[in-house]
């Protein structure tokens, strides 16, 4: 009865029940449990500290972030993770197309022999390449791969439009899928056989042009992960080892998850004149004479949606940073049969206010939950789901003329007037932002070890620590680190200042390179 | 030396230099022409009228909308397609969201058993689909599908996500590609083994929701065609024969092309319930009974930008909407050496007052040509790229205080004062964009003749007119036609009458069902 009446009035912020339940399912089979969850079953079982994998496919699965699918290794990206993937990607474009570069769509599929061309790169995918050999009945001349990343299809083309220094810079890239077939232990986000990304591939005529285009990309990666996504990284260079199949170097950005892993986030290759060499990607400079182009490649994808939800979570659930959040704020009114309709009068008053409101480049994401659930169940629901603030209202609130603004990060509780509520909300969004960026920091910093001595060394790795070390670039002595520790570089801090020689690598003894930052990672 | 004084000075307003060039590539061939073509060249070599399909390749591939790729049916969307679907993506995914619609993004693989629970769907779709058999060097145990479009895999989600009528309506969308293996003659946008699309797959608690959706979604469709392709097309119910494999109904928006052969853009299906048996999507209905859902498909693909080219373009080039251009004017400066200086200052303004104008919803885009080229070869150039407006300002316009616009469209040329460009620029915008669809329609119009007599029929087909004419839907008798005149059915308006017992079907004489469109089609 409570809930016939206010749906009639508030029809308008009345917002379709989200169905949660234990979720059970995996890979393609049915959920064979019923519908009437209590509350207790729906919260996550597991605590973040104690078992951070089994928390974090929870926490997404729970929270309708993602689904298994039916393809294994392959997930549903559900509407409230699509949208923030979504608003990443305006936001990124928009960055993107400020420094000049232009989207374009190139083919899912690259021909056999395109592959072939760069020995390296073909080494470095093949073996995850998913391979198209039949279309309906008829067997295809060539086998098509699908794209692990599309070097081979665009460059076919560059060195058609390519003629002159006129021609370039050419600084294209694509919003799409990929696949890569891993045959490692999947993870929704994190390691997928399919993901989404944009990847840039830009080609220009001197070395210098391309090296500073790095800059400019590592900025825009680390404004991203930083202001947006509000977890912190360290950017440096990739050892020998580790560089992009047929790059010249690789820089990345290393974030640190709260069970002490690294994972790699987005990058940037620079490839020199390897691909150019192989795809006949040539110009005639100024001085008429036919010249190599020099090329760059750089990326980011998913993987970093689900790096911010595994560094934001808590027992709780997810949290969305307000930032890349669609809605910042859920109201839930405390009704009472007497006071309903003044109560949700207000709400929907405080809501028209909220939504009037800017936050950075736009509105504030305002939602009414009305539905007809106790509020401590809305409060869990929406704690699951990350929702960045919460506002609640009652009937001894609306005497007082205030309201209480919960924090999703914090869980503190705040009395404010009502006319203040946009304003607050607007600071409070702010805070938790920030908030968010500083622990993630925290995480990372606490998590490295600087140590020069193999022991220490060993015993640091065994405590999921992200080793800072001198290391000597060797591609074989870092197989050997593997070999004994389970750990790998990382990268280089790009600001070193050249190593004495005095500075010996913490594993084999011979003159260090650089320092490195180690670590098990995903 | 000219280029250089001002290169100096409008560093900020440079364009960098487009390579056209008459391009002879074919599939992975290279060009092997140099780079100094003549302006006679670079233009369109046929007329549309005599060739259209060399005209329609021609003039995207040399407007640099497109080219061909390595993969045989596949083609690249390079810059300024790409610009003109992401806008066009930006509406209609506004208008998808505003109706309720959420977007998702499920797997690109669809594992063969999946694809064959619903019969009718599975032959409609396998013949076209393309295989996914190995990964690496691994032969897969289930061969995989690239999606030919996503019923399946997203209903198996589904089937797990919908428990009770609470959880409907569910109505997600996914902008995605999707690949569909024909072995008819590709058309660069038109027909293509690839392209981009949304499609909706929605459910719905009874079988009314689902039908009253179809409303809402093709009101869309005619939205986005009329009022921002400007593309006239007329909607109608498809034929038994041509109705989409698992629907029940479908209603399809059908465009004509200037040489008169009808094409398929957006669609609707209502599936009925077809689906929800074949993949166990079943909720318990507000009696407690458990019910099979109704469900509808539908999609908006890049199709429709071709059909746009291909309808506006002239023997200049294509023409693009002002409402899905990026940019919408070009200033051509005039320069002489001793004016030259105050003529660019002079554009520079001019550019400056227009990106401040607002033009339906956002910003007037404009680019000044300051290239070292004769005007005449810019002017050829912004025609072939179909620049909605140009405005021309020289040493005499200053003068006179004055500047001349050439509309794209008519070729018009209109002097008008300075300061009252922005004013003139946004009426003429308007003015281009109702004049394109207002020649769509009367191309429409134009080609449709309407007959109740079998000869008169086959005379209109082999003068390549789309007809009108009673048909008793019956798919023996379409097949029938089809053998006689190579024409098949587009589809039936909806709001005909019911027609009397004394309609005859214009080919076997049996009771009409409706009068339908006919037309040799793409």
């Amino acid at each position: 009865m409570q809930n016939k009446v206010y749906k009639k009035i508030y029809r308008h912020n009345t917002i379709k029940l989200i169905n949660i339940r234990q979720i059970t399912t995996v890979m393609g089979k049915k959920n064979s449990e019923g519908k009437n969850e209590s509350i207790k079953e729906i919260g996550i079982t597991v605590k973040k500290t104690d078992d951070f994998s089994e928390w974090f496919t929870q926490s997404i699965i729970k929270s309708e972030l993602a689904d298994y699918s039916a393809v294994s290794g392959c997930i549903v990206y559900r509407p409230d993770s699509y949208l923030v993937w979504e608003k990443i990607v305006r936001i990124t474009d928009a960055k993107l197309k400020k420094s000049g570069v232009k989207n374009s769509y190139f083919p899912l599929f690259i021909p056999e022999r395109l592959l072939m061309k760069e020995a390296t790169h073909l080494e470095g995918f093949s073996p995850e390449v998913a391979w198209v050999t039949h279309a309906g009945d008829t067997k295809l001349d060539e086998k098509l791969a699908i794209r692990p990343t599309s070097e081979t299809i665009m460059y076919d083309s560059y060195s058609r439009w390519i003629r002159s220094w006129r021609d370039l810079p050419l600084r294209l890239a694509q919003w799409n899928n990929v696949v890569r077939w891993e045959f490692k232990h999947p993870v929704p986000f994190l390691r997928g056989r399919e993901f989404l990304w944009v990847e840039g591939h830009t080609v220009f005529a001197t070395k210098q042009e391309s090296v500073d285009e790095g800059k400019e990309i590592v900025d825009i990666w680390e404004d991203v992960l930083k202001n947006y996504l509000a977890t912190a990284s360290f950017t440096g260079m990739k050892s020998k080892k580790e560089t992009f199949a047929g790059a010249e170097y690789t820089i990345s950005l290393e974030s640190v998850l709260p069970n002490g892993k690294a994972i790699q986030g987005p990058d940037f290759h620079h490839d020199g004149q390897i691909f150019s060499k192989a795809y006949d990607i040539k110009f005639l400079n100024k001085d008429g004479e036919q010249e190599f182009a020099y090329q760059n490649t750089w990326a980011i994808s998913t993987r970093n949606l689900g790096i911010m939800l595994g560094i934001h979570g808590d027992d709780k659930g997810v949290i969305i940073p307000p930032k890349v959040a669609i809605n910042h704020v859920v109201i839930v009114p405390i009704l009472f049969e007497e006071s309903m309709d003044k109560v949700l009068q207000k709400c929907s008053e405080i809501k028209d206010e909220l939504s009037k409101t800017k936050y950075h480049d736009e509105r504030i994401g305002v939602i009414i939950d009305d539905r007809d659930y106790k509020p401590g169940y809305k409060f869990n629901h929406w704690e699951l789901k990350g929702m960045p603030l919460r506002i609640e209202l009652g009937p001894k609130d609306l005497d007082k003329d205030s309201a209480v603004i919960a924090r999703r990060d914090t869980g503190e509780k705040i009395t404010v007037k009502i006319s203040e509520i946009p304003s607050k909300v607007k600071e409070l969004l702010d805070a938790v932002q920030s908030n968010l960026y500083e622990n993630s920091l925290k995480i990372m910093n606490d998590s490295i070890a600087k140590t020069d001595d193999l022991e220490q060394f060993k015993l640091f790795i065994d405590e999921k620590k992200i080793v800072y070390s001198p290391f000597c670039n060797n591609p074989e002595c870092e197989e050997n680190i593997k070999t004994m520790t389970g750990a790998k570089t990382l990268n280089a801090p790009l600001d070193q200042e050249k190593l004495d020689e005095n500075t010996k690598c913490v594993s084999c003894g011979a003159p260090a390179d650089k320092w490195f930052y180690f670590g098990k990672s995903y």
